[in-house]
């Protein structure tokens, strides 16, 4: 299983801290052996929407590959809506099993054409602009469409994150998880 | 209102940024508009206990002059605890208004002699590291004394900051914030 975080200029920490807490875990906790992750990044440095800067593990050409590809939200997505680089780059996902997203970076996995008449979620205040991208926008924090997961606002990235612990190592490995991570839903 | 957030290497990304990303909303949202925060560390960089790194926005000498601080946890704490170096560094907090953890990071603070006869929480997992520092441990998500705020396991950390914006700027702050960031709580 290989999994590779996205991360960009503008983008919200959280959304992608979120979910990676607790999928990373699925290793460290000895859950799932092979699993393998980077955090992939078209550039050597990344800063988010406020100022903090993360680096990527790895500044990648091409995200084929991957199994899972996770793409965060913010505010930055709205540049790279219309950067026909990045999305370049995006598109080359279209192979990988699963393609995620965490609030507006579903406005990222449907600029790439990765929505086409597909159900989807986003943050609460940009299901207007996921519209334009997506034919069945679903008022749910995780909406599950196969290949195709994404995850409600900000926060949503925790319960994304769970969510995919249980799908790829079923239930008692997300509970223990959830109780490490001290999580109360 | 000036906020040190501190990092080290082999911290918990989540104990950080559940909590800095609402707090930082106070400033982004225009609630409190001489909010000044910087991301401190004693190092020019810094890596999680997974390997992610994480830029500090200031290598500082000195947390005094700070209104509040706030430590993380994660497994790189039960490192500093006997770190001379960093616990000389850590209590240059002394005076600060509010000293802030969350998770483990309250070993840290205990370590710096600031839990001396003083209510405090931890993670649940932690709570007999943390007798040894603190008197009185609160089975609490988040417990307050005054100028020492102490949270529960890495989650918490997202409760932990919405009860600061509370604090800080009034519960219809909080509530505005907490919708942006799409928390079910």
């Amino acid at each position: 299983m290989r999994i590779a975080f996205i991360i960009y200029n503008g983008m919200t920490a959280l959304d992608f801290i979120g979910v990676y807490d607790s999928v990373v875990r699925l290793k460290t906790m000895n859950f799932i052996k092979d699993l393998h992750w980077d955090v992939c990044s078209t550039f050597r440095k990344v800063t988010d929407s406020t100022g903090l800067s993360l680096g990527p593990t790895k500044v990648v050409d091409s995200l084929r590959g991957y199994d899972m590809v996770i793409v965060p939200g913010g505010p930055g997505s709205r540049n790279l809506i219309d950067d026909t680089e990045f999305l370049k780059w995006l598109k080359t996902a279209r192979g990988c099993r699963f393609k995620v997203s965490v609030c507006t970076g579903s406005l990222l996995l449907g600029a790439a054409g990765f929505l086409n008449g597909r159900k989807a979620t986003t943050h609460p205040l940009a299901q207007n602009e996921l519209k334009k991208y997506c034919d069945f926008i679903v008022n749910q924090r995780i909406v599950d469409d196969g290949d195709l997961i994404t995850a409600g606002g900000v926060t949503s990235a925790i319960d994304l994150g769970l969510y995919l612990c249980e799908k790829l190592a079923g239930k008692e490995a997300m509970e223990k998880i959830r109780q490490r991570m001290d999580y109360q839903h």
